[in-house]
């Protein structure tokens, strides 16, 4: 139990650490290569959605996810961490939606259609479905009038629904690197810097996604290990049956 | 009990229709709009690329992965099936590896270089993790001198690496499909086919996108449902044990 423990905590410091590296490389990408950040309907405005995507919908977001895993919550109310869990996921929502609005003004701006890249249609999605999620957990989970039963049938599809959100913020991310590089790097005159001549830039975003990846999948491999889910009341017999898993 | 099995076969029979549309999808969209397909470093080549792609990586990736789910197959000795699920994912990594030299192919005929997208980095990387995820699985399960300890670690080091690696084959696929519209229409002199004017290629592949995403998030919801997992020997009474998840 004690080696399980301390694995447990091994990935979730790397899972800090790695979220961290994903929020400082977003933001230095966008200041080093893409002139920095305003809020005005221009290009500059267009950097906040990187930032706020990466932050918001990875970062909070997967934190939030793992929050019922960390061995130390076992022992307090629940309660009390569905409150931070729906006010981390409120925060992961509210960053997402004004990245959305960056884009979207930003779009206004130069004339650009929204809407059309196979990008923005998953992206979307992804947070229609966030909000949905929210909205259910925030009515099932914390109303004091919402039924057990209704609990009981929820909480398999809100932890289901929880993690397809999740995968779909990650293809999200990825596919909004890729396209910005391809949009910025190609759409640029100067074929020099183009995608495929391997600039500094591209190398460096490439790595910003290859930090979501990792990120990501230790976020899924916490939320996989059945052994790591908070017990709850008449648990304790099922999981000393499992199998072992380390 | 069949309520369950119910829902399992509903989940199944609906993934194996996304799967069949999938594959009809990524034909379709390259024979009526890419100009259909030859093995001659051709443009014509490149397009085996997302057909095979999507076809190995993605669908018989996934029904390899959920082989162990069907209940049918549960009285039955796990060996004949263990090579059934070996068989499975060795077409799908011959496929995707065809894939990968239909790609490498066109680009020496076009003398474009490879591997400077985030899509070819993430791509590649599940190529690899696949073969050797596949290579280890050979070793450790079907190898009869594979010592009872080493499986025991194993496995849920298999389970975990498959998940990630189709995961990763889904993110893949997606930034792969938003990569080609926008070098393919915004690389084209014709402006009205441009990706942002919604020309017909682009809602028909971005939709291939949502079918994509709709037979992952099946099969993933179909792996994470722990009462849909093969009893193994001794775990009849932990089974039982399970909180209620439907």
């Amino acid at each position: 139990m004690i080696s399980s423990t301390v694995l447990f905590y091994g990935n979730y410091v790397l899972c800090q650490c790695l979220g961290l590296l994903c929020v400082v490389f977003v933001s230095y990408w966008n200041i080093e290569w893409r002139g920095g950040f305003a809020w005005d309907a221009s290009f500059l405005q267009f950097n906040w959605h990187p930032v706020l995507m990466v932050t918001g919908l990875v970062v909070l977001y997967g934190n939030a996810a793992i929050l019922y895993r960390i061995p130390f919550t076992w022992s307090q109310r629940k309660q009390h961490w569905k409150l931070v869990h729906a006010a981390l996921l409120l925060s992961s929502l509210i960053l997402s939606i004004l990245g959305l609005c960056a884009v979207f003004d930003f779009h206004t701006g130069y004339h650009i259609p929204n809407l059309y890249s196979l990008h923005s249609w998953v992206g979307i999605c992804t947070v229609v479905l966030f909000t949905a999620q929210w909205l259910l957990g925030l009515v099932g989970f914390l109303s004091p009038c919402s039924p057990l039963g209704f609990r009981k049938l929820l909480k398999p599809v809100h932890a289901w629904m929880g993690m397809a959100i999740f995968i779909l913020s990650l293809a999200s991310c990825l596919s909004g690197i890729n396209e910005k590089l391809l949009l910025a790097l190609n759409g640029n005159s100067n074929s020099t810097a183009a995608y495929s001549s391997h600039p500094a830039e591209a190398l460096f975003a490439n790595f910003l996604g290859v930090l979501i990846v990792a990120f990501g999948l230790v976020v899924l491999g916490i939320l996989s290990n059945q052994r790591w889910s908070r017990l709850e009341p008449g648990e304790e017999s099922s999981r000393s049956l499992l199998p072992e898993d380390n």
